[in-house]
């Protein structure tokens, strides 16, 4: 197979770093509040989560339902997202569309209880499709990977 | 309620985003060295902390005293302070004044023994108000929010 | 002993702070997927490695059998590293050389087992020299030190 014509990496810029990363801390801080409209509005309204189970959700109406069903289990719990080894291009098809972005994170859960005991979810990787509209960045598709033992 | 004329948040700018995250990475570095004397020198004069539990602390010396007394606490353990989802505003008052900076971020303490053995504070939020003073960023203001599971 | 000329530490860049998130980004995703060789790419040549308990691998094709005799240990365990509270100074020798870059960082170890529980190894503070080639960062030093309770 031939080499890519390109071996450098598009370098992102320190403005586009940082408006990723502000974006994510904002989307976190409503998901972590379990304000579930207002994580849905941090999606397109035709924006989709695969989760790693497999389960699709489509749009922001079944986000918010899948959402709900689930609060239940966190009444007594404080949930607190953590990224890191964020990956981000911009454009990623080369077409000029720098409205595009493609990230790729780690997450961590971390789980504080009523007593203030804390535990750890499994952690995942997370891939996600950005698209700026207005100038706002909104988050078009999200596959989320449970990490496993690596295969070697 | 009127809608703000504005709808879209300040940006923060890529040399923001470094300069805010390098000032944290000395502060924590000082403060997990339990160098109270340090730590407390990357607050203003006046530089005041809330404590989650209500208690407060007005100005360096206080800041000093109060340290200074939970040191034992700290004779076999090492402390690492974690920070995520760094919101920045530069100008909250839009009065002109680039020199004003509002924060706010999660925290997470990891606490490792002499064994090796590593445990976790519950999680915090934390508000800080930054001012740069002769090209070198403080900490003017911070209020620490225990968190707790979410209201729904 | 005189108090140097410059007090200010040089800013970093938003740019630089981003490109070196993203080399670590990059590198970690490497050593996490036990891409031994990708891991050993990511340094120069004649990189090196001193590991906290004194060990020092030099060169890749140490670091590759380093790395290889101890694979049988993460076998059934998924391994994420974190980074926090980065330090970046460029040009650290002030001869006006962009291209080399010293760093450091706080690092945290999730170890997540074919169950799903989550356990953490001891934290770490690690230095490191990078240099720019052919626009693309590389590690050429580490250096990673337990962390021990302060002494105070």
């Amino acid at each position: 197979m031939p080499q890519p014509v390109a071996t450098t990496e598009k370098q992102v810029t320190g403005d586009l770093y940082a408006e990723v990363r502000t974006f994510y801390a904002r989307q976190m801080r409503r998901v972590d509040a379990l304000d579930i409209e207002g994580f849905a509005d941090t999606f397109t309204e035709d924006g989709e989560v695969v989760h790693s189970g497999g389960e699709r959700q489509r749009g922001r109406a079944e986000m918010i339902a899948g959402m709900r069903a689930s609060l239940p289990r966190y009444r007594d719990i404080c949930v607190r997202h953590w990224f890191e080894h964020l990956l981000i291009e911009a454009d990623p098809e080369n077409t000029g569309d720098e409205d595009t972005v493609r990230t790729s994170y780690y997450t961590l859960v971390a789980l504080t209880d009523r007593e203030g005991k804390v535990s750890f979810q499994p952690t995942f990787t997370v891939e996600d499709e950005l698209v700026r509209r207005d100038g706002r960045l909104l988050t078009r598709s999200r596959v989320i990977h449970r990490d496993r033992p690596a295969e070697r």
